[in-house]
This record gives C-alpha cells, structure tokens and sequence, in this order.
C-alpha cells in the first residue's frame, strides 16, 4: 500500500547488501506498508548498483518518502557522512550514497547506518527488546556483527562502528580473521567458517537429505539442516559456533552490564542446536551475580527487520540517531 | 589545608578499600587540599570499620563538607544505594554505606560508586583521559577492573557494573577465576595470579636483590622488579600479563569503538615490561581500521586518584552521576 499525497507518519527505508536491496514504506508503529527487493547486481560498477537503487525505489514514492529516509547498509562505510564501501560490493568504494539520496530527496532527512546496527535498533524499537534499557542485538550469518542499546539509547562510537561483537577474541589462537586479525568471533562462527571448518571434519553437505543433489552446497543452511537430521560433525559444528557466541556474549554483558542479547541472522535459525550450547558456554563464563540475569533470545523480526531498524533512523531519532551534529 | 568554614567548592571524598582507608577534600579543580588515610583493620567487624572511617574524615570536616560526599568503594556493592559488601572486608555485608554517611552529612549528596569506577572518572575528568570522548580506564593491581566512558560521560549500566573488563574472557580453557568463571583477564593478569603462575615455573622472588631476604616476598611488585632486572621468568610473567591485557582491550575497542584505553594500578608500574607485550598483542588482533586509532596511556594520577575519581561524583556529576532517580 502507498500513503496518499500528503500523507505523513511514513519514510523511506532502505536495507542494502551483497545479496539484496530491499526497500519498503514503514509507518510510525514499525509496520512495512509496502516493500520490493531485487538482487544485487553481481559485479556491478558503482554507476549501475546505483541505478539499481534508483528503479527499486521509485514505484515507492510515486507520493513523496513520507518523513525521510532511512538507509541501513553494509559495512564499512564512513559514518554520519553515508559515504559507504560495502564489503561485497566491490562497485561502492568510498561512493556517497547519503549525498546521492539527499539531492534526490531534497527537503527531507536522509540517514545511513551500518546494517548490524539498523537490526539492533530494530530489535529494540519494536521487537525482541523492546522495553529493555540496555541489550546488545546480534545478527549471526556470513559475518558476525551487531549495535549495542545503552541506556535505551544506541551507542555509535566516535566512527560508528559501536557493536562490532563479531571481533571480540574468542580463541587468541584460532583461526585468522578477514579483518587480518585472529580468533575473532566472526572468524569462528560465521556460515561459512562453519561450513567450511565441517568439511574439514569430513562432513559431507547434504547427508540428511541424500539423493536431493541439490541439496549439496556446503553452506551453513545445509549444515544447519544436516545437524538437525542428526549429522554428527555438523551437530559439532554448531556447538562449536554456539560456545564462541557464548563466549562473546559473557565478555560484552561482563563489560557492558546487559539485560539481553538478540540474536538474528540465517544461523540462529538453527534454533536450539546453536542456543543451547551458547547458553552453556554462557553461563560457564558469566558467573558474576549481576552478569547471571542476561537473557538471551532469538530476534523477533524476520526478513523486514532490516528495513523496520532504518526507519527507525528517521522515525525515532531521539534513541536511534544520536550522531555528532 | 581545611577550608574556611563557609567555603563552597569542594567536596568530602572518601577511598575505601582492602588495604588502606583515604579520605580528603577536593576542589572543584580537582586539587586534592588535604588527605589522610589509616590501614584497613583487618578481619574487624561492622562497626569497628565505620567507627575507623569517621575517626579518619572528622578532623578533615570541622567547617563541613563542602558541597558533599562522594566515596568510591570495592565492590561488588547495590548501585546507586551504595550498600557495599567489598570482597575484602568482609565484616561488610551489606552495610548501607551511602545511607550512613548521607545521616553524619545531611543536607548535602552522598554519592558511592566502585573505585575502579572512580579511578576511571579521575583519569577522564583530570588525568590521562582529558577531553577524550570515549574510553575505558583500567586498573590492574589485585584485581583487574574498570570504568567505561562514552560520549564524555561515564557508562553505569543498570546495576552500577558496566566497565568489568576483569572478566572478558582472554583465554576460554585459561586459568579459573575467582569470579567462579574461567579465562577471564583478570585470572590471568591480577598480581597475585602473575606471581603464582612464576613460581609454578620456578621463579625466586628477589633475584634482582641478592642478599635482601624482606625482597624474597612473592608479589607482584617483586616480580615486576625482578623482571626489570632481567629475570627471565618474572619477564615471561609480565609478557603473559601484557599479551592478556592486549586481547582484552582489542575487545573492548571493538565492542566500544574507543579512542583511549588509560591503565593504572600497581601493575602498570611495570612501565615498558607491561606496555611493550600489551601493545604487541593489541595490534596483532586489533586490525579493523577503526580500532586502530586507539591509544594506550599509563593513568596519569598517582595515588590520589580514587580520591579525585569520588570527588568527580559530586563535581562533575553531569558526567559521572548518571544514576537513575
């Protein structure tokens, strides 16, 4: 559904990674009105992606964006300015995506945050934590990343990169990470380290499924439902991936004295085969008696969720935009 | 020097810990004008203590207490109502410290908040930290703790327990810590921890001083001498600590997005021997391009700092007194 002209209450959001755009019209409550997605042009220069941008989002406001426009992106970008070199998008290096929406948008605030963080603020605005003075909002999926709620507010950091829980040091020893550093969380626990760690094992994808050849891509959906079915090496790889969580989890509620943890992303869809050996790696290393009241659950928005926490840049600026005028 | 009575400006502060008792007045320049301080009487009772605490500050308040009372405490304590129970005293149990002194001082704020919090208020207000927006002050001396300041203001969390960066965990099958967990910095990094673990390798203390039986005392600050004088195991014993300490604070700025980590405590005394490793290990896992700006400074302040840190509560509370009402 599109407002009418002139109605009001409504903004642009916008939810751009390696795989998808998405955007949509969100109201005051946090409700999608109306959402399109297209996939990311693979490959694409800096000229087409934006393009790509531009057709998805013009059907949307055939009536105006509404309040304004709020864009969760991948990271990393130099922030408040939305001058954004996604990580997958090898086509946005240093490109001005703030700028370029801000003249097409004229009139109206246009406001960029990293993707992790716009999940974390929507978790809190108007899902798992709602209510929650001070929560930490995890997304796990082929990396690990996540924003940081204090005092009902989100913190940003000097550079806006607050939250960054997928490179805490899990294993000072372990695997090296993309970032050039090593045993980070996100070098542990991220789809793909998983899958591929499982392989190493001699797990062989598609095992609960045999005879589906399509069920054969050694990503962490199919580890998640190989470990499901029962596949042993693919039930270690989870509890691996759960005890670093765990880990991370204990040392950011140790130094930031959280209520709660969220966790979204495709893994956490592997429910309780990642949540429970977090939570015992969690509570084997939270044992400081105000550590102990930490829950941790999983995310309550699904897919729009990304587009819900930009929106929220614009609609509740007051808790989700707190930059550096 | 006791100001004049009817003189405004400073405050009462108060440092209460295992070891010693420090009580001063402090203007609002965060000059210490006057302190004293007395020998914790060890194994007393209840009321022993308090009967200690007031012989010690009555003489400092014959004009009065200036504009209040701030006191930093060992913890763990109930925050913002200042009930302490400090792990090493233990005829403390619950004793309403804040309610007791806001009785002797009425009409005026008693304010109490941990010292590592304290410590880290001090630095940001007038050490090391001045005019850094956000960063964490560490101590490392007996314990390991800290205090979390973003966005210039200090970050309590809602039981007063933000900062305990003590227990991030640096190593997840490392040594038991006292707080029931494992791996956390502190049971690494604590002086005693330190020492213990030279001598499991066979270190004698007092090899810097031949001949000196009263330096053959297996503490930290002996093993700190000893590595300063070129004993091999006490120099692998501070490179253990430092290596620690490092993977913790790439945490923290990862999580945080900090400019400035500042270390106090008896530890950091050990100068280069605890710099040297701390920075080796901080830049091998701190490789984000944001977390690599992050400094690591000695704490300014010396010895009067808890005092400085507990005067902040009051002086400055706009910056460190952000408990909720």
């Amino acid at each position: 559904m599109i407002p009418p002209a002139g109605a009001s209450g409504f903004v642009l959001a916008i939810d751009i990674g390696g795989t998808k755009f998405a955007a949509g019209l969100v109201d005051a409550s946090g409700q999608v009105l109306t959402a399109e997605r297209v996939a990311t042009p693979p490959g694409a220069k800096a000229h087409t992606l934006w393009k790509t941008l531009l057709t998805l989002i013009e059907p949307l406001v055939v009536n105006g964006p509404g309040l304004g426009v709020g864009v969760g992106c991948g990271g990393p970008m130099r922030w408040p300015e939305g001058v954004v070199s996604p990580l997958n998008m090898p086509g946005w290096r240093d490109f001005p995506l703030r700028a370029a929406l801000a003249e097409r948008f004229p009139g109206v605030p246009v406001r960029v945050h990293n993707d992790a963080i716009c999940l974390a603020a929507a978790e809190h605005w108007r899902g798992a934590g709602q209510g929650v003075r001070d929560m930490l909002g995890m997304v796990v999926s082929t990396g690990v990343g996540g924003g940081l709620i204090l005092g009902n507010r989100l913190v940003n950091g000097p550079t806006g990169n607050a939250g960054h829980i997928g490179h805490i040091i899990v294993d000072p020893d372990g695997p090296e990470c993309g970032c050039g550093g090593r045993g980070c969380l996100e070098a542990v626990s991220r789809g793909p380290a998983l899958a591929a760690w499982a392989l190493g094992q001699g797990w062989t994808p598609g095992s609960s499924e045999p005879g589906h050849p399509e069920a054969e891509e050694a990503s962490a959906r199919q580890l998640a439902a190989d470990a499901a079915s029962g596949d042993e090496i693919a039930e270690r790889a989870m509890t691996r991936a759960g005890h670093a969580l765990g880990i991370a989890v204990a040392s950011a509620t140790h130094l930031c004295d959280l209520d709660l943890v969220t966790i979204g992303g495709g893994l956490s869809q592997a429910g309780p085969l990642l949540f429970t050996p977090l939570e015992e790696a969690l509570r084997t290393h939270a044992r400081m008696p105000f550590s102990r009241r930490l829950r941790v659950l999983p995310a309550a928005l699904g897919q729009q969720a990304g587009l819900v926490g930009a929106a929220a840049l614009i609609l509740a600026p007051d808790r989700y935009w707190t930059a550096p005028v």
